[in-house]
């Protein structure tokens, strides 16, 4: 399934953990070694058995490993690499798992040069972080994204390729600038929105917060979901995919300004036609497995 | 648990078969009586046992009734109330399920003169819509706001609460004016919001459709469930319950353009601040059992 036969895991939460237990899962026989910057990180790793040995620095997870997959915030890639730098194998591949792709691959590149580094990044994850946060299946039937630099090995990234693939996901390889467009579209924007509404739900004066979160069955809960995620790591999102994120910004902008005119106007064939096309894309993503049929995602809460 | 004995609802898409459905599983011996405009999903309804007797006509079925609840849409309410004002019990308690109260309760008061109207909400759904989507439990859990006009027999009033009581809602009441306002932020806002970025999604030239839905596990995919919800139902909510969705609208801009404002200057704190102060409010949805504690709503599809 693998050539790699020791993974180094640099960073121990929701991603990285999940990382260290499908490997044991799915590639028993390789041996991980995992460190977090955070000694209370570390001890809870080591009690989840999140990769075979916790070490305590970043060098010794790194020493012999021939793959090393830095799961750290997209702004604190660079310091990461820096840190590991001296330590890492000369054949190693450098790996990570970074929601933005253009910074990380100039961060990286600039922090360990001729070393090999190929960036990818899981499209999978919960609104939980941390070390309790992992679990084995979390990349079955979601997508992973390669981004080879130029130049890259290609039996390098096959290499990287068979990894994410022995741990479920299924891998497709693009250019970092069209990763970090799609991903705008598809990751970035939803989370600023989300963020947002639910930001300006909790500060009106004339509906309570205790209102906001008793009605929030009527659509709003669906968008905490989401504003509960890692605050540090989305901050580092869009502080390093600015402008593609700003890019589909400006068109979700320019879009909702033809909504509340709409609205404004009374103009109901505008909504109903947007209304109506919008159910065909819902439709494709339940076929494709990439969420349930169930109505309410299957929420099981009426008991 | 009721003292309403014959029930009838006119339109049996997803609230209305889920009352139905809801009376026969928790008022055994309260009978029940449906209609619907659609002879199609009439014959469903019957098929799936949604009223205990299915009409054709709108009059029939409201002839003895002392509750009729209609489920139509909200711009059709009072073509719905007219139809069937001259076959009405002069006793009974009209009453409807619609999302924008100020609106419903105008054209209901002007199309029943001299009769008890008694608006509602319960404020619970899911994504499908029509004769195949209710469930018995839908109101479980969920809180059903009643809105009583000024003047409302309390008696009249206690007597609906305590039917949207024995189908398992909690309920509270309050003007039309201040539900309108609360849904615009908890339901209505948010529906604009998910239905045009799956729009502005759908669109773009430079990220395929088939990007979208394949990388939408990011975020995306969330807002698709909302934007598969019933276009017409959406299209008179935003019709008849302008003036707050514009008002809350607005003050969502306001804070998309301060959050792209910090995108574009960089401005990590003020991103840090907002993304983590959201968290606590998903917290609270939690606790008063809005909304499942399982990462992802448990979304079980990591097979």
């Amino acid at each position: 399934m693998t050539d790699f036969r020791r993974i180094a895991i640099v960073g121990l939460g929701l991603i990285g953990g999940s990382i260290g237990l499908a490997v044991r899962e799915h590639l028993p026989g390789v041996a991980t070694r995992g460190y977090d910057s955070d000694p209370a990180v570390r001890r809870r790793a080591a009690e989840r058995g999140l990769a075979d040995e916790i070490c305590d620095t970043a060098q010794a997870a790194v020493a012999d490993a021939d793959l090393v997959i830095l799961c750290v915030p997209v702004g604190a890639m660079g310091a990461a690499a820096r840190a590991i730098a001296p330590a890492i194998e000369p054949g190693a591949v450098v790996s990570d798992v970074g929601s933005s792709k253009q910074a990380i691959g100039s961060a990286l590149a600039e922090a360990l040069p001729g070393r090999t580094v190929i960036p990818a990044h899981p499209v999978a994850g919960t609104e939980h972080s941390g070390p309790d946060a992992g679990f084995a299946t979390l990349f079955h039937q979601r997508w992973c994204i390669v981004t080879p630099p130029t130049g890259a090995d290609p039996a390098k990234v096959a290499e990287l390729v068979r990894f994410w693939e022995a741990l479920g996901a299924t891998v497709d390889t693009m250019d970092a600038e069209h990763h970090d467009r799609v991903l705008a579209v598809t990751s970035h924007i939803p989370h600023l929105i989300a963020y947002t509404i639910v930001g300006t739900a909790s500060d009106l004066e004339e509906v309570t917060r205790g209102e906001v979160i008793k009605y929030s069955a009527g659509g709003f809960r669906d968008f905490t979901r989401i504003a509960a995620s890692d605050p540090t790591m989305w901050r580092d999102v869009f502080l390093h995919n600015r402008d593609a994120v700003l890019e589909v910004l400006d068109r979700f902008l320019t879009d909702f300004a033809l909504m509340r005119e709409a609205v404004r106007a009374g103009d109901g064939e505008t909504l109903f036609e947007l209304f109506t096309r919008t159910r065909d894309i819902r439709r494709s993503i339940i076929e494709l497995g990439q969420d349930v049929a169930q109505p309410d995602f299957g929420r099981e809460d009426h008991g």
